[in-house]
């Protein structure tokens, strides 16, 4: 912090140096970069040991106190006056999807790791300690269930087995892979207590960016929950039975898609996504007689989301039986909704408003970190804006504008947090 | 033949032996036997060997000459009065679907068998040699492209380099396992020359058994064409982008599979069928932005055939382009039409009225061993019908009365042929 600037209210915020920022997600780009502007750095992989290798040297040239725990979380901690207390915690993950992009995650950490530095550079001295923390495997792409996988363990939402039994696609599991790349730790290294958490993270959705918004303030997660439906047909010869009597069941579940997205336009803010389909038999010259997927809904209202799942089940179910064919349904909750801290969220309040950024409470969707951490400790979360809300994707941006502000109101509000000698909640 | 039956006409027709036919086929339904009623007898598998070997100890038992060529076919040959002419040659294939049904392929090899039993037993001497063939591997489930493989390669339809190199999924080669089962035989036993060819096989479809039908009189194969489909949209997070913005290319593959189903009902009797989807990133949290599908299109008419394809390719691209995204197509011929002799066509007219038999003249569809060797040889085949047109299917049933008078057929038909001295065309 070179520098403070003024709010309308006349109370000094502190700034971050962005150059710096920029210039760290500049390195960071470089480990795992396809294409000319995506990464893949699947959790556990050599990608993702060298990322986390060179962070570590980014935090101990900052002189924080660096654990590793037993799910390969990287905890940095800047001492604070009273090392009694709990600390302010802040973070996200350095894994990405396959095709993903440079800042999904990885922004969070590295303005974290700029906080740490802004504080050090104006050797700001904080009541409470501050942990910038690297989740291991938020993204689950690698291996997954359960996930995310670190902020699970340490939060007993998933059980220390269920998350180094989980494997990858070549059966090495979460363990395994988890000590080649030398960040197995002690168990002792898992946070005790967390006065309170806040991530910084892109919103991942075109929401601020339509709305040209600079700062989201989330008050919680939607979650959202799981109909896994499975249309059962009748197999034969893609040359027997003629059109007429035929009991095809991708025929059928494409008729199910169709309806349920049509249907779903009278739920404004709804989300429905079906990822992949599994077809069986699955050859070429057999009519499928097993057709079985996925559908993720979520709704920021939860009475209305169980109106849609109805919905769902109702008319596919008319759909189905009418062709004397069968549907099953299993029904079930994806990620959980999550409720983050009111007092953060009027922390973050005031700390824009001091700043002058405009800002829009929101809930955020499926599986961020956070969510997890909500479950232990007072949390919140921060949203920018990313271009027309592509993420998980090559072409993911984030404007330095936005990486600034962002940055700023992490800054500003763990700085405060850190000051308050009382728990939050 | 241990009695003749009287036609119309006053012809003396010739019977097999139901008794011993069905006995014969109660073995074969212990060789891969599944659930109650069906057959997983793979291409070049334990269970293929041992039917192989059933059979070959059959043919030895009939004292006909066995030979085995380079593709593992298996011929057995009763010498004829004149053994320079061509042989008369019935056959099918004894491999199956991995949930395949008692039928299918080894009815035609059996029936084959019994047909030189019956010559057998009444001492009948025919001018041309007979051959009874086994085609290896027809279904092409374990090993393809390229199938049927066994006739395949005989016509020279496809390479001995393209057969011998096709993998299953361990990744082990047709000809490794093709050795390992002890019928990799030569290449000098492939046949010379062929009389005529004709094959007994169920139908498959429901037509016969919905119209009570006893034979097919099968005229050709009006093959199918292919249409390989790539939707291509846009991914995501599935808690990202609204609804409104998405261009999820699974929901707009299943308009087009729902929309070309709907165009199909104008055209009576063509037959489309998809058989799997693939869809990618194909994570329950991505929204697709890759989906790609294999529609085989088949109609009795080829010009009406190419309406179709013109019309699928018309309609699909319209439903994609109207949203912003891209498709694209790859045309091709999945098994080509085949022509079947119509001088064998005209024998099978006599003999089923000879016999008494009800009839309909019929196309086959896509990927018997007869369409291939219809390219070398004049070729004939015999439909008898199964219930509701199921086959490829564990349910798979064809009653014995059916077997009976397709057999009969089969014999007369072949006996006919052996005893002319002119080729056929």
């Amino acid at each position: 912090m070179s520098k403070g600037i003024k709010s309308g209210k006349q109370v000094m915020s502190h700034v971050i140096n962005l150059e710096r920022l920029m210039e760290t997600i500049k390195y960071s780009n470089k480990v795992g970069q396809i294409d000319e502007t995506g990464i893949r750095r699947l959790a556990l992989t050599i990608e993702d040991k060298i990322m986390r290798d060179l962070f570590t040297i980014w935090l101990e040239k900052e002189e924080l106190e660096i654990r590793v725990d037993d799910f390969g979380n990287i905890y940095g901690r800047r001492k604070g006056l009273r090392n009694d207390l709990s600390p302010v915690m802040t973070g996200s993950h350095l894994d990405t999807q396959p095709y993903g992009g440079r800042y999904d995650g990885i922004l969070g950490v590295l303005s974290g790791l700029e906080v740490i530095r802004s504080l050090n550079d104006n050797n700001i001295e904080t009541l409470r300690p501050i942990e910038v923390v690297v989740w291991t495997n938020e993204e689950g792409n690698r291996f997954a269930p359960p996930t995310p996988s670190g902020s699970g363990g340490v939060t007993n939402i998933f059980t220390k087995e269920e998350i180094y039994e989980s494997i990858d696609v070549n059966g090495h599991t979460f363990r395994e892979e988890l000590e080649k790349i030398g960040y197995l730790g002690d168990g002792v290294n898992r946070p005790i207590e967390i006065h309170s958490y806040v991530e910084l993270h892109i919103e991942q959705a075109p929401v601020l960016d339509r709305e040209d918004i600079s700062i989201g303030i989330v008050t919680g997660d939607r979650g959202f929950n799981i109909i896994e439906i499975t249309v059962k047909g009748e197999t034969g010869h893609s040359s027997g039975p003629p059109m007429e009597v035929r009991k095809d069941a991708l025929l059928k579940a494409s008729e199910v898609i169709v309806c349920i997205h049509e249907m779903i336009k009278a739920y404004k803010s709804a989300m429905i996504t079906i990822g992949k389909v599994n077809v069986a038999p699955g050859h070429n010259s057999h009519i499928p007689d097993n057709v079985n997927f996925i559908i993720q809904i979520a709704h920021d209202e939860e009475i209305i989301l169980n109106d849609i799942m109805e919905m769902v089940k109702e008319k596919s179910t008319a759909l189905v039986e009418k062709d004397g064919m069968e549907i099953e349904f299993d029904v079930r909750v994806g990620f959980p909704r999550a409720h983050f801290s009111k007092r953060i969220v009027k922390e973050l309040e005031a700390v824009t408003q001091d700043l002058g950024y405009s800002t829009l409470h929101m809930l955020s969707g499926g599986g961020h970190d956070a969510n997890n951490i909500a479950s232990i400790a007072p949390t919140g979360m921060i949203f920018i804006p990313c271009k027309d809300g592509i993420s998980h994707n090559v072409k993911e941006y984030v404007s330095e504008e936005h990486i600034e502000k962002g940055a700023n109101v992490l800054l500003n509000t763990v700085l405060n947090l850190a000051q308050q000698e009382d728990s939050l909640d």
